[in-house]
């Protein structure tokens, strides 16, 4: 049987639903492709490492996390390589990244992609620095090597949207992205509208794990700015950093402000925006009031929207509605059957 | 030069603005898939039929059709054959099935289809008739063949509904699908909460051509229903007809009951669901009352929304916003690029 084999760097809430879906779905995959999918590799920051070009068992990592929150001692292959080492040691077809985001530079995410596809490796990202720092320089040496670069679950997880472009929408000229795509401001701004203070919001936020232990990414719309350099960067060739993008977070916005708002029969939401214009392609990330009866109104807490304007098709959205972590692991086992069925 | 053939059955607004969009992508499709694409023939039931292996000048055919309302004396190829005939003679690849819908039996267009493959031709079809009334045989029939079977207009126009499924959400099992899908009666619906009255209603949506002169179909859900038929028939292989939809219309709403339904804070749609039970797939078509900070509330007008759940991705919904005829045309000309993929 010929196998895929897949290293994933980084098993997180994301990665570990994902090694479920993948044990779920083997035997449909098998019967469609033939194929067997063993995950020769997972590297970790705290959690052990393990190499093993024979298959892990997923089942047993799975439940060692789950009831010790490490791999077992007795997990054949357990290493202390970093994920560099293991992009370059792992027996594998296919690098998933997954490690932590650092969304001033993208490293070391971009490091790890441009080692696998120098050792001629397949790369699927969850992670969306690469794709906001360094898309053009990692999909052009991608199509130089003839290899599979699939990004789908860094915007909006698994909901289509660099693939509904490139599969549903060919020979549409995208001229304009709008999108609600951070939920934690979305969430703020929904308790600041009942009235409650800005403390108690983090605190119970953060409690309902809707809210990072360090929420200024989102709040200062850094998180919203490298979702929509990576929409830019993919679907307008816009070829821009999230430095370039005129960003105003909503750590300005007062309870006043949304009453205010509310009394016009308006809602405050951040909104991201990208157009296209004479001097090439403009990017923005801004709190801006839509009207109550608007469909971007309806978009609230962790649901999602993204709006893209081609010139065949006009205006499309596209809602993802309250996702959990299966939607995440979802974009990657998605890209996943593309590798799949580009190896045809 | 490799061409592709194309025989058009009917030659409204959706084809004239196809054949439109195929001249401006004329260049682009040859410079892409080094083929040409040709007009071969063209069948109208009061405006005449064409039939020319050299390929239509359709830049004239588009002149005559504006300027004279028919294809002038000097076309070549001129005669008077049926569809079904210029099925059997047209020498081309692709029938593209574009004649008026039979709500009731989805006939002649099953039969142009049937002949069609029958011929070996590839089909795209714009007529919801035949995926409501025939899918199951017809699908079987172009995979026994091995011919493409298009069909993404039938549904909101070129919006990606089927391609969704069928390629950005692989090996996700569809479970429910809902939408609004009828712009008649969102008008409708929307000028009675106004408190105009029904008769005027349907005078003023005549003369603005948002409703057709017997209305009769869309009012009382006939439409809505071969819609969510053909939804479910293809993406979750229901094997149903419309007469098996729960199928209730707008006739019997008033004026009192929206304004009722409005100090409820609700907002009264027509709504199509489809959900799979032990007992099969179970459909309706009704008249419901939404939240209005529902996003279905947001849906107005001529702007249409499919919400699909699935096991691995929950639910996602597919705005088209306020569409032209220009997007209906793309959703044929996507199927042409289908079928320039599918014989690469």
């Amino acid at each position: 049987m010929n196998e895929l084999k897949l290293a994933l760097l980084g098993f997180g809430n994301a990665g570990r639903a994902f090694a479920e879906m993948l044990l779920e779905k083997q035997e449909e995959i098998r019967a469609v492709y033939g194929r067997d999918v063993l995950v020769t590799a997972i590297s970790t920051a705290s959690r052990g490492t393990i190499v093993n070009s024979e298959g892990i068992d997923l089942e047993k990592a799975l439940r060692d996390i789950e009831t010790k929150g490490i791999f077992g001692d007795d997990t054949p292959g357990l290493c202390s390589l970093s994920s560099l080492e293991v992009v370059e040691k792992a027996d594998c077809h296919v690098v998933i990244e997954m490690t932590p985001l650092n969304i001033f530079t993208g490293q070391p995410a971009i490091s790890h992609i441009k080692k696998a596809f120098s050792l001629n490796r397949h790369v699927i990202t969850a992670n969306k620095g690469p794709i906001a720092w360094a898309f053009d320089e990692l999909e052009k040496e991608a199509k130089e090597r003839g290899l599979c670069f699939y990004y789908e679950t860094t915007v909006m997880d698994g909901t289509p949207v660099f693939n509904l472009v490139e599969h549903t929408l060919k020979f549409c000229k995208v001229t304009e992205i709008s999108g609600i795509l951070n939920s934690t401001t979305n969430y703020i701004l929904e308790e600041l509208a009942k009235g409650k203070p800005y403390d108690e919001i983090l605190k119970a936020g953060k409690e309902l794990g809707f809210i990072e232990a360090d929420p200024a990414m989102d709040i200062e719309g850094y998180d919203a700015a490298a979702k929509v350099t990576a929409l830019l960067n993919v679907l307008m060739k816009a070829g821009i950093t999230p430095e370039q993008v005129d960003r105003k977070g909503i750590e300005g916005i007062t309870a006043e402000d949304i009453k205010n708002a509310a009394e016009r029969g308006k809602v405050i939401k951040l909104l991201c925006r990208g157009q296209l214009t004479d001097n090439g392609v403009k990017a923005s990330v801004k709190p801006v009031e839509v009207d109550r009866e608007d469909m971007l109104a309806a978009v609230d807490s962790t649901t999602s929207v993204v709006s893209i304007t081609t010139d065949l098709m006009g205006k499309l959205s596209v809602i993802e509605h309250a996702p959990e972590i299966q939607q995440t692991a979802y974009g990657i086992f998605g890209d996943m059957i593309r590798v799949l069925d580009a190896e045809k």
